[in-house]
């Protein structure tokens, strides 16, 4: 980690960091896809792929601003629930199980990124770099509706519908 | 990870991810009050403390409600997260700058958890575990009050703080 002697050097940080995340999610999510089964839930993660490059282009932006480039941090937290989303494909389970656990793994990542953009945007906002706020809020409008969006769809039926599935094959539970 | 044939089995994996991941920060949250200058910082984490053995507490009320264990499974995000804790507090860091630091990483941990407790609310609701999903919430809401909480203290001063004084030392901006 670079010196944080200033809020500034911070904002870089954070910046660094979620670029680095949303860097590997760009990696992880056509797994993800790949994976579920429920059609809605592999367009939500399609449609996610497409955020997370318009995400991308706009933490550039915000490096150009800058005069800071992302560097070669690695986000950590992400790597573990990027590991955490892989023990989640690669185990034995049910397809509508399989796709709940998806929706769990893929909501931690948006909380996570809910976090790190709020904090980000909170630096923008005290550093007075209203451009950069702006852009930083755009993104993080995207990741809490992605975030309601997986809600929806786990509320919406999927659940119930893995739960049926049990009840009408009660030797596997 | 165990097989995922079913939503209880899911849910099981949920509280031993959550369990892997609060006793994992039981043991990072007196390193965090530590490093943090600020006092009510420093309160803040250690409130944390003595709420996260509480939750796992309940947690263990989870398990014995479902004759089932923690196991040994192991939170990879959490650790991320933890270790991303542990870059701040060896960092070469102003005070405040690394207080900020600290309150981003913490909230990161908030949201990871607001996230794994939602899930797992949600299927103690959808499996009519209605006693779990009370516990599952109790902590849930003692998570999203200590997110606003850290917020509050970032916001509340301590952001502007910082701000001020690399103001009045430009030198080190």
């Amino acid at each position: 980690m670079s010196h944080l002697r200033s809020l500034r050097d911070l904002f870089v940080h954070e910046l660094q960091d979620l670029h680095s995340a949303e860097s590997q999610l760009l990696k992880a999510l056509p797994k993800m896809e790949r994976a579920a089964s429920d059609p809605d839930l592999k367009k939500a993660f399609s449609n996610h792929l497409g955020e997370t490059r318009a995400q991308l282009e706009r933490l550039d932006r915000c490096f150009a601003s800058l005069a800071a480039a992302p560097g070669s941090h690695t986000c950590e937290a992400m790597k573990g629930l990027i590991k955490e989303g892989e023990e989640i494909i690669g185990a034995e389970a049910d397809p509508i199980v399989r796709d709940a656990a998806l929706i769990s793994a893929a909501q931690r990542v948006e909380h996570y990124e809910i976090a790190g953009y709020g904090s980000a945007k909170a630096y923008a906002d005290i550093l007075d770099f209203d451009d950069l706020e702006s852009l930083l809020d755009q993104t993080l409008s995207e990741e809490s509706k992605a975030d309601k969006k997986l809600t929806k769809i786990a509320m919406g039926g999927l659940l119930s519908k893995g739960l049926n599935q049990e009840a009408m094959a009660p030797h596997r539970s």
